[in-house]
């Protein structure tokens, strides 16, 4: 399993998690805990948009694994990304040209978690996302992913567009998906592939969309802007999907 | 507008309101009220499943357009449902082929919202919902779809099995997305077409399915079970829009 979830009990425990980086999806606190450790707990929880639910103490006695919680029971997401040698390295092992996902600033985690359903579902060998301006990999996207997540490795890098461009070097060509370019069902979608998804609001930032050889689109002949993020990455995905299945 | 948010105001008008069937989104209520009047309807918003938050009487009495909130203001989504015949009306003028999606039983109002946008961008000229096992045309499924839901017509039937009999009359034929069927890249899907998309967790039901003319699938290359229903429903859309721009 590359993602799982972990417990950590106690009031001191859960605030140095708080205070550290480590993704956390939620913190149950007992029902009527007023005093200076659990509003110190709250309000980092708040500082860093982790959701507090208030519970009886019979529910965290029922939760706790160590039956020392002190009224404070924390999840803790722990997921074990990748290398993107590792995605180039599942592809080698199938006998198919590389086909991956980078995500350029998608920032819902449902959005995120769909995401990497698809790539599974699609057949990709991979999903990067960028260390900053992501969701991270908490348990809604593990939710979303349904189950995904323990089967497609996801990356994370520094800097997308370098990551472009040592990825050409393995002889992958990157498509970028947005507006104004050719219309997907003629533009070629074979071969090693990186396709690129911006974020909804913005779309894939300017560095990136240079860095991609091409931008294919999605037809669009409605009255509104886009497509949701996930739904576009799917409907992408799928269109190499069969322009691979015609080879 | 086909779609618009209403505001309402005092005690007695947003429990009836809560006792009547208008979907109701949200119910600000001041923090502190605790008499009876308010508690029946935090039970009442409870039963629905109504989301409550608790506010300051300042922000009411921002929010308030009467002044005479009470400690109490709800937002109630008003949507003007279509008929079906409007929806084949608007194939006609558009001088097309009709392309409807009917949606059995998505109940999380964010799929419904994404893939009403995306019946939009594909150029279906409707949504057709069943009145049971179904999420109503709420603020999420307005906001998800992204302003789509002023232009894509969304009809309600009581019985999707039946409205399926009515519409091979008009000549269309209905493909039920699904596992088990022909590959959509395989399956002819021009012509007047209603596809229909399954629940996540059940699928389409028994009796929709037999009525359909043909089950069509999406290649599944990965581990899990399933796409998530927005996503399947957007790959097949544009299955649809590819194989239509061929003819």
């Amino acid at each position: 399993m590359r993602y799982q979830e972990s417990v950590i009990e106690g009031r001191n425990a859960v605030t140095e998690a708080l205070r550290s980086d480590r993704p956390m999806d939620r913190i149950y606190i007992q029902d009527g805990c007023q005093d200076g450790a659990v509003s110190t707990i709250k309000r980092e929880a708040k500082k860093r948009d982790v959701q507090v639910r208030f519970v009886a103490k019979e529910r965290l006695d029922q939760m706790s694994q160590t039956g020392r919680h002190q009224g404070v029971i924390a999840y803790v997401a722990a997921y074990e990304y990748a290398d993107v040698s590792d995605i180039l390295q599942l592809a080698r092992d199938k006998g198919e040209d590389p086909f991956i996902l980078l995500l350029d600033g998608i920032e819902d985690p449902h959005n995120l978690g769909a995401i990497i359903r698809t790539a599974n579902q699609a057949g990709a060998h991979g999903v990067i996302i960028p260390k900053n301006r992501a969701a991270s990999l908490t348990a809604v996207v593990a939710k979303t992913s349904a189950g995904a997540l323990n089967y497609t490795p996801v990356a994370k890098v520094t800097n997308l567009a370098r990551c472009i461009e040592d990825l050409k070097k393995e002889g992958l060509w990157f498509a970028c998906g947005d507006m104004g370019g050719e219309v997907m069902y003629r533009q070629n979608l074979k071969g090693p592939i990186g396709l690129v998804i911006g974020s909804e609001g913005e779309g894939v930032s300017r560095l990136v969309r240079e860095k991609c050889d091409f931008v294919v689109s999605i037809p669009m002949k409605g009255q509104i802007d886009s497509l949701n993020a996930s739904v576009a990455a799917g409907v992408l995905c799928y269109e190499i999907v069969r322009q691979r299945g015609e080879q």
